[in-house]
């Protein structure tokens, strides 16, 4: 089976600022390692698919840094979308790329930023579910929850499917009984408890005909806006509808728009070592921590500390002392200092310095 | 009454490092607004005395800095110490400069690193210090405590001593009964309670030939080594029988050495505004906050946070989200960031880094 992946790599968020900029989002970033969360999602797909078919979704302004991160993709493959519409017109879009060349191609929908610390049960996992995929179902990989996690949203299994091809043992597909939207604690330790709920990986497998169906049913708009784009497709005129186009689509993520609405959707079970690498504070998470918790980077250096994430830059001293539970980032022009468990709330810095004009650091 | 103000600028704390380094201490650095703290002190004098008898004490190292930074200082008056011995046996030294311009001029002993928030009242106490010394007392002055302050040394008050000249009404002068150390925080909070205790200012008044006796008495092996210095006074021979006898002087503080064993020991109580701005953690008292009490300075910012101390670099922004009671602090070529209850503990950083050989940051 030939398979499709498509990279998901428009996200343009705020909370790896300073590491992260306006023209260097979180995916171009090296979270996890020395390698660009971008540039790992390409690499670890090797066996199971070829650079000859994966795409990468991503804007305007990144192209010309995606090329370079990953330059032996084919030119073609780079799917630039006008402007960032969530992710339904980002699914809708690649799956016309994947229909032109083939159209009951399987998809997989990997999003650019995120960590697998077992990237080869990740690739089993992608294979059951493209497995499932083929036979015209939405397969979904949901993640074994490790902690009430209130980050995440879920997925609640049903019952169990016919085992299909490599879809079988621990990897044997589920019905998905429904989509649920980040829990508060509580709720998230009874899901944690109860064992029927996994994390909703943001990590899809279907044909391209088929998602292009569901998009259809489930928002006939964005269907028919897919149309105008899909009959300019490989013509001349094809930049400027999609220009004219893209930006009136409606700007919902496929989870809400499609997934939760469609009655074919399976979820393949997995563990392969997930992190979405949320914020900062999920750094130790895809990071090696020293005995007293603290991930240190650079010529960060904590003294009588637990539990920081400290990453300097380059031999600059960033020295954090007596403090549990912070994160301290030096960008190099710009420096964080933020509680651990509100690292959400770096975007709330970011806005401050909108508001004082500083977009030269942003 | 000619005054001799002695400003003591031989000190090297690592209390405010990133800001302060080696060849650039406390003293050197403007905490309290535009100005250095040693110029400040230098400049607070006038019109109670003159910068023609006006001494500063340093090191070696610093003295060329001293020069620069209050050029208007009679070279001569740049008292050099070979090394720092602590207070005694700079007090000494000093003393045999003053007293060979006038073996019963007064002194005003002043720490180079104090902020004065009322620089007349300063003055107005320092005049009463200054007329009780010149009839053969040691001066010193004790500030009214505010607060339950545990960093500092107290004086206990005994009974009035006749008034002298300036050293009337609400600055008469007093007995010590006893030095007190620095307390925990529920003997301090009886000291505030208890009304007869003042905070020890380290700022003293004498006569030269008055404190050369005391010393003499207290401390008679200093006593000796000040004397074959004071014979080189003058000659060609005075920086090598310095650098040869003054290293040797015992490491004592003025207070332990001699204070604190005298007879002759007098306080005038006062109220001046006075901070010895002993860490990062007091900037508060002498720099203005906003109304969450956040102190900021150049591209500093806090979101969601109180009690701060967050200094800026120029331009570059340095962001402090979701904490309360953080010193942060961007230097430029190091970061700190301590808890402000903890920022003595900076000198633990500092320890770090000489370990790991980072000598050019020091």
């Amino acid at each position: 089976m030939k398979l499709f992946p498509v990279i998901m790599a428009g996200g343009s968020g705020t909370r790896f600022w300073p590491l992260s900029r306006k023209d260097r989002p979180k995916q171009f970033l090296a979270l996890a390692g020395d390698t660009a969360l971008l540039r790992a999602t390409v690499d670890r797909l090797p066996p199971l698919a070829r650079l000859s078919t994966t795409f990468v979704v991503c804007g305007p302004s990144h192209a010309p840094a995606v090329r370079k991160l990953v330059p032996q993709l084919p030119r073609a493959n780079v799917v630039i979308e006008p402007c960032a519409r969530n992710t339904a017109p980002c699914v809708g879009l690649a799956a016309l790329h994947v229909a032109a060349r083939e159209p009951r191609g399987v998809m997989l929908m990997l999003p650019a930023d995120h960590h697998i610390g077992k990237p080869e049960a990740f690739r089993a996992a992608l294979a059951a579910a493209a497995a499932v995929a083929e036979k015209g179902s939405i397969a979904t990989i949901g993640i074994r929850p490790s902690r009430p996690e209130t980050g995440y949203g879920y997925l609640k299994v049903g019952g169990r499917l016919p085992a299909i091809g490599k879809a079988r043992g621990p990897l044997a597909p589920h019905k998905v009984e429904r989509f649920v939207e980040k829990p508060d604690v509580v709720t998230a330790a009874r899901y944690l408890a109860e064992g029927n709920y996994l994390w909703n990986s943001g990590i899809f497998a279907f044909r391209a005909d088929v998602i292009l169906d569901e998009i259809r049913r489930a928002m006939p708009v964005l269907g028919e806006q897919l149309q105008v784009i899909e009959r300019s497709l490989g013509t001349p005129g094809h930049a400027r509808t999609l220009k004219r186009i893209f930006p009136d689509c409606p700007s919902i993520s496929i989870d809400y728009g499609v997934m939760e609405k469609s009655h074919r959707i399976a979820v393949v079970p997995a563990d392969f070592g997930w992190s979405d690498v949320g914020s900062f504070a999920a750094l130790p998470e895809v990071q090696a921590v020293d005995g007293e918790g603290n991930l240190t980077r650079g010529a960060g250096l904590v003294v009588d500390g637990h539990e920081n994430v400290v990453l300097g830059h380059g031999k600059r001293p960033l020295a954090v002392v007596g403090l549990d539970g912070v994160v301290a980032v030096d960008a190099g022009d710009a420096i964080l200092v933020v509680r651990r468990d509100r690292a959400q709330d770096v975007r709330k810095a970011v806005e401050e310095l909108r508001r004082r004009g500083r977009e030269d650091v942003l």
